[in-house]
């Protein structure tokens, strides 16, 4: 794999402690060329699936051979395995705790590594609570230096699953969940544009989310009127509810943590 | 114009979600030297005149040859234009909501680009929701990598203005707005120092903001004594109300969103 | 010293106004080539010990020549000096409030400088109110052009210290304080693993916060049962309390500001 470069940083860490700030020290310290990219440190502490779906959303938007390191990683300490994971274009760094899923899932993998190479971790005592500094950001940052990653720990072949909400066709109706809930308010589901496509032979949809039902899908918010709820394919390829200049979370009335789990429904109108 | 090498963003995304992230793959995804600087992505969601204030207070401070990209898009995917604004030593990239309206009107500017070369949007279908990502990230990019912006799309000569509170002289009254309110409590006014030199022809000043009278202008928060309202220019050159080791917001006891638009009333002593 | 190229910004501004943003602007305009890097713009409004504490448990990680900005600057404006402190490895800029104490109490600086020479500062009328934009970020960015720090203003030898609160032995019990909450409900005490061990002197600890009882000290939070409080050394080599996958300042019942400042008591047990 050719390099780019560029390491992406996705956690739980939030902006206010310098966790992240520690950790991008640390790797210029050992390559200091290197051009650092924040994906979202503003994940729910301990949301594997959150950062799970947040990086399948966004890793192959950044150019062949980045390395993104994820660190959600409530077992820090315990016996989760650090690991790497290479595809053909892309390195992914973290806990093995199911973050790389999706990616491990839909692409083919060109192998997983454990890490297990103290070489490449930082010289110093590791400490229990922060891997991310003291194991994920060293090894991403040696690997962008060219050390092979057969090098820094050996090849295994059961990273950990993880669970992900289905998609699921019951008689006439798509069932699915909202997996998120952004800035702006839109309740982003798991229903892909394909299987949607395909559910909908063509046909109209009716969506239905808690109370609201929404009648058929648009292309833009701005086919609606102001603060009508609309259903459209949205920015990651999948069903999302909105609200035209308004939130589609505050017009459900339950506050986002809830709203996230939620049942979205379709059927043909 | 020359290039810096550099490309600002200002957006409405807040950092939770991975849409910031997203553009900046893509913007290093064509060209990978580019150095990428955030101003805000917290501002309110679709407040295009707080996005025009922010930006206009911050742009000149970049080099020249530096381009911003600003994406406060409420109307996207409708029939608002993609434009790019050149003056002499900036460019701006972003939807034609207002947006740059403040720098179109103080500026000289060379061109207004309506964009529609398509060969410069991310090569794939373009979304209906997130032109930040599919339109003005790889349009800002391929102008750093040195595309001429006349290849981009065709000259307008009609960007959208955008109505801005006016500072106005009644009587021996001065009427200007509060138009942000700060980290710090701080109350950002549309007074500029100019227009209030002019007012005042020497004399000391009496400001009044809602509750709050302030019998005259300081140099330093510091001249007042603890919990103590001031009245300064500020560092964007603006009458500012503050409190010394305190919160002008919080003196006013209304939230900090009621604030913004209240008047603010200047007379002479 | 040698040059890292690396300017790091530790501020309390914040990230929705623009002022991160704009000091950026200005460091690029006189370096180009600077990398920047931030630290944390979340400290609590005008909380000098707390930057204090975040930049002493982060500087050290970054390469060698980084330069550190910190503006925490209640008293800007007013009779506090602008200053720079270099250390074997490292240089310090921001106000002379105690800021960066527990570095030069800890390490043997090479020079405090009082920053008077108004040639490296922004070419414009200074501002009363943001020395970040107008004195540290020029400075800085001088600084890592080569200048040299003997130019930028004289010599001084009474930088001002910082009271930070101590660790106390009376008779059996340790006695500490909580200086922190982070991102993880965590709480983070300044009882450092070398005061700790010593004097424990190999017996085994109970440790004491509010309500809160901890028999022992653990080497990671997976070793408590969920939902347990746990006691452990943290990345920042000082005794912290944690939950395994919950907060310990949720299970302590008061709000994060109100635990910062708390007692922390260690016995044998």
């Amino acid at each position: 794999m050719k390099r780019s470069g560029i390491i992406t940083l996705t956690t739980d860490f939030g902006l206010g402690d310098p966790y992240v700030g520690v950790m991008k020290g640390v790797i210029l310290s050992i390559n200091p060329e290197i051009r650092l990219v924040d994906i979202s440190h503003q994940i729910k502490v301990g949301d594997i699936p959150y950062a799970a779906n947040i990086l399948q959303e966004s890793y192959h938007f950044f150019p062949k051979g980045t390395i993104h390191v994820a660190v959600v990683d409530p077992g820090v300490g315990g016996k989760r395995r650090p690991i790497m994971i290479g595809t053909k274009d892309y390195v992914f760094v973290g806990p093995d705790n199911g973050i790389f899923w999706p990616i491990v899932k839909a692409q083919h993998h060109v192998y997983v590594i454990h890490l297990t190479e103290k070489k490449y971790f930082l010289p110093r005592i590791i400490s229990r609570t922060f891997h991310g500094r003291d194991i994920f950001a060293p090894v991403a940052a040696h690997l962008s230096c060219g050390i092979d990653p057969l090098k820094m720990g050996r090849k295994i072949s059961d990273p950990t699953p993880l669970t992900l909400p289905s998609v699921e066709q019951k008689g006439n109706r798509l069932l699915g969940q909202i997996t998120r809930v952004d800035n702006f308010g839109n309740l982003i589901t798991n229903i892909h544009k394909e299987d949607l496509l395909k559910f909908l032979e063509g046909e109209k949809a009716v969506i239905t989310v808690g109370d609201l039902i929404i009648e058929h899908i648009k292309k833009t918010y701005s086919e609606a009127i102001t603060g009508e709820p609309v259903a459209l394919i949205g920015s990651s390829d999948c069903l999302e509810i909105s609200v035209n200049l308004g939130r589609a979370s505050d017009q459900l009335g339950i506050n986002s943590e809830q709203i996230v789990g939620m049942e979205v429904e379709v059927r043909q109108s």
